[in-house]
């Protein structure tokens, strides 16, 4: 049995998320689908976190073990070939066998997408989220910086999430304009790992934040409260993007240019905080 | 009678084309619909310039009269509501009553969007054109600076097209690395006005050189020849973008930050030289 780990870019609209599910079609249902026209035999799929219906990835890691002896090169051209057109196999490379895409990781990075703008954008429909109310972004950084560091979550999870462990370490939140075809304003997460539904509902109070419905301050009271209640809406699924996984250093060693991220932040404070 | 100017951006995927077609729908049709249902009554819409089925444009201008006592605001506002979503209505305002936004426009503007990688772009459906071979950014460059100049563009245009005039003033073509979720390479053009599929045709001929089938220095003798089919095939409509129309000093004036351009060039030919 060997290990192949696949980078996978993908269109999350036509799926209902990254896990099989029956009668559905799904993002490891269709690579599965694709394994299985290749070689002839089921082969389990292992991706490196759920995502939810219609979220999309930009760099997905995900595993499989086979006996089979293809090369890097056969498996990538040949499933790029079964696999359609919304799901793409970006690089092929082999790991020992005891490699896990998912508990192998150490940190992860999403990115919520957000067109702040009074009209519609033609070109975001599954794509972003449509604010139409200006956004106050000082106030959102404000409030993301309480949210950094070391806390109980449990006030930022979907209410059927069972995670064992609440407590996550939020590494970083960057907030800033970003110039793309499908939004404008950015959101930025890398923590060890999330909780089920944290960066939507996080993104969803970081809105309200902005909207002036609530205080930037008052996210210190709500990581205490540990409530979901309390916090803001679970911002919707299409605005989502997958951006990394990290993994011990050496063990998964991707060249920087392979890793695509479309959403360049302008760091232009300034220019926000007009 | 007043005349009244909007500028649009839409997605033009849906779409048979800016220009009314009995039973397809077009972009004009859907704003003449929409302004059917505000008044009663049918209002003729003006375009800058027929776009082709499935090309997009981010900073339209189109007019037209009407005796309605509507503000700026209320017909914007209003025709937000009637119009689909990848229809939007940016700016309304009041032109004298001979402004024409055709016939008084003296440049235009285009931007030609290619993803060029060996793997598919999961996002770019409908958006822009895939070319898997690596092109030669440099050769490219050579053979538009060709192009770039008061030319009969005759070699460059439809084989239908009627234009009386096949001279024209090509004042810019600008080819750039760009980071966005649909595409990395952009080429744009401006000119006096352009023949009918001549921004298609010229970028189906720069891929061509770009590939290595054709020469830089071809592009001189192409010019000459007149000749439609020596030239390199139509680039597919859903890479184009129309990106701005120009009046004379003080005719139009939009603000700056109301024209949008989601496609940033990177200047950084030596990356792109690579």
């Amino acid at each position: 049995m060997r290990t192949w780990l696949l980078l996978l870019t993908y269109c999350g609209t036509r799926y209902a998320g990254w896990q099989v599910q029956p009668a559905l079609p799904t993002v490891e249902g269709e690579i599965e689908k694709a394994l299985q026209q290749l070689t002839g035999t089921f082969h389990k799929v292992l991706g490196s976190g759920r995502t939810d219906a219609g979220v999309h990835a930009l760099n997905y890691p995900a595993h499989f073990q086979s006996s089979q002896n293809l090369t890097p090169r056969e498996w990538h051209k040949a499933l790029n070939g079964l696999l359609p057109p919304d799901i793409v196999v970006r690089n092929v490379v082999e790991k020992s066998t005891d490699f896990h895409a998912r508990h192998d990781s150490i940190g992860k990075r999403y990115a919520y997408l957000i067109h702040n703008a009074k009209e519609r954008n033609p070109f975001a429909e599954n794509r972003s989220w449509w604010i139409r109310q200006s956004l106050d972004v000082k106030a959102m950084r404000m409030a993301a910086e309480c949210l950094v560091g070391r806390h109980d979550f449990s006030s930022f999870r979907a209410r059927h999430c069972n995670g064992p462990d609440p407590v996550k370490e939020l590494r970083e939140i960057t907030i800033g304009k970003t110039v793309s075809p499908w939004g404008n304003l950015i959101i930025e997460f890398e923590a060890n790992s999330f909780l089920q539904h944290m960066v939507r509902i996080i993104a969803g109070t970081l809105v309200d934040v902005g909207l002036r419905k609530r205080k930037s301050i008052s996210i210190k009271g709500l990581l205490k409260q540990r409530d979901r209640t309390q916090a803001g809406q679970t911002a919707p699924s299409e605005g989502l993007y997958q951006l990394a996984v990290h993994y011990p250093d050496g063990l998964v060693s991707w060249p920087k240019e392979l890793l695509i991220n479309p959403f360049r932040i302008i760091q232009n404070s300034e220019e926000l905080s007009k």
